[in-house]
């Protein structure tokens, strides 16, 4: 065993897109687990586009990522000593143990899992954070019905991928908006959405108005700006449109764009609607439950980007989420 | 009797604010009813902040006023001819009749008043729709509960005024937003608001801080623009904003501004809902006779502005609305 934990820390509150220089590589000696602890090494780390609003100091779901503390990050870690009753050496657990090579923990927020049942990594992307996003906003926010259409943005990563396939599942139409043919393909060609729309080469509110005739019931966003606009636009009476995220807007240096077609709620009856996957913690068992069973029939395809390296590869790993360079799941799976 | 029956008829679309131009002043004969119909003289006729969005050739929740027809509004009229059963001479009926001195029904979307037991304008103000539109969209799409913090924009509007009153009686929290010391004076001081904002000299954002200081449950939206941004920034958990209107943004000859601040529904866990009153056709009974109990308990009290003259005076009230001239219900009542 290593006797060095490297490590990643916010170094400064990035301005716009997240720089090099606004992290710190760090290495740290491994700790000892205290009384009632145990350590474990870091296998698989999650990159969330959610990551990025942590790094903002002002009020939100969760407390900003403090300046000099290591970056927060969801990952399966394999506990290597433990003087915790629950965890033993060799488990693999999942919890927020942060971009570093080892972690200790009391266990709160911490939950084993069987990695043979499924890879570590689809702990924290299908039946991990997303999935649980994908299924609670979808259903609970989205009030999803049998046979409706569901619009899907960012439909390739990893909400989007669970989502859209959740919808298809429940016998919805579902288009997916996306970027780029690559990605696009994949969704109608692997994961059996009805139509995908590539927003970087398409007017996406022509292409709506083609793969959504009757307009969207459910429109579930996760980009914000642009497409979150068109996708107003095609609202059917009384939808809903979920707002998961905008990660078209978290680097921007100026004010987010706000949806301009937001009339339309009044004109279609419909409502926006925000929510936080936490307040759903109860209710997570549920989840993976039916996210479980339905990959197991085959009916959700898991779609997994993974980056091999180190921690010192998680700033890199960042962008490529803000970039677009993912499909499905994107972690970083430590040598 | 009078045989001309003068018209304001829309002449052209107007491009931001409605120009005198954009109107037609014409005489026409005043028709005779056929059989089933009856006629009617105006005596009063609405003006609404809705009417700006009727005028652009674009869908919405009703079709645009067509170029060359009588410019569409609520009114009251008092019938002189009648070849129906259920109207007679002398009757009072409120409708959709048009800027116009004389109006022809068959009618459909017609209903009988009493002017005994209130003023004929009151039937277009806090008993008409503005009076619908404050309850439902109150209780039902804000799903109003007993005590909660109410925040009202355009509040010494025809609407505002109402929906803060509602609320008021139903022990509520209620913070309005108006332009003006003299509107807020009047909120406060006579309809029992707890605290008033003026928009044009405060900032709203810091005010809601004080005035709202456990964070704002329902978001009543009348004006949009900066002010539904300010709001946005200080709803409570699991908030709601009812999208009733966005005069701020009517004469917009650019696009609407979008709410910067949208993503606050993500983090409060909140919804923003858009409805139209017609939709609550079956049950406007109930909030009229609601209404006009707490009318009579003198927990509603009824404002109205009334500018009395000729149609040909129709286009300078409906400027008065934008211009936010008016206190309360704006009617133009004719001489």
């Amino acid at each position: 065993m290593s006797t060095t934990n490297r490590q990643i820390r916010l170094a400064a509150r990035p301005v716009g897109e997240v720089k090099p220089e606004d992290w710190e590589h760090r290495a740290e000696p491994v700790e000892e687990p205290g009384p009632g602890q145990f350590v474990g090494r870091t296998r698989v780390i999650s990159l969330d586009p959610a990551m990025r609003g942590w790094l903002d100091d002002r009020p939100s779901y969760l407390p900003p990522v403090g300046l000099g503390e290591v970056m927060r990050a969801g990952s399966v870690i394999e506990v290597t000593a433990s003087n915790h009753p629950d965890f033993r050496p060799g488990d693999h657990v999942v919890g927020t143990f942060g971009v570093q090579e080892y972690a200790v923990s009391d266990g709160r927020g911490a939950m084993k899992i069987d990695t043979s049942l499924a890879p570590a990594s689809t702990y924290l992307g299908a039946l991990g954070m997303p999935g649980m996003t994908a299924y609670f906003g979808l259903l609970d926010v989205g009030a999803l019905r049998d046979g409706e259409t569901v619009v899907v943005s960012g439909a390739a990563g990893a909400v989007g991928t669970i989502a859209g396939q959740i919808a298809k599942a429940r016998g919805c139409r579902v288009v997916g908006i996306a970027g780029g043919p690559e990605k696009c393909g994949m969704l109608t060609g692997e994961l059996g959405f009805d139509a995908a729309i590539d927003y970087r080469a398409e007017d996406v509110r022509k292409a709506l108005r083609e793969h959504a005739p009757d307009g969207i019931d459910v429109y579930f966003d996760n980009v914000g700006g642009d497409v979150l606009d068109a996708a107003l636009t095609r609202l059917a009476m009384h939808a809903r449109v979920v707002v998961c995220g905008a990660i078209s807007q978290y680097n921007n240096a100026t004010p987010v764009k706000g949806p301009s077609n937001y009339l339309s709620l009044l004109v279609r009856r419909a409502r926006m609607e925000g929510f936080v996957v936490f307040d759903y913690a109860k209710r997570y068992a549920e989840a993976a439950q039916e996210i479980s069973a339905l990959i197991g029939a085959g009916r959700i395809k898991v779609k997994e980007h993974v980056v091999r390296g180190t921690v010192d590869d998680f700033p890199a790993a960042l962008q490529m989420l803000f970039r677009g360079e993912n499909v499905g799941k994107l972690v970083l799976e430590l040598a």
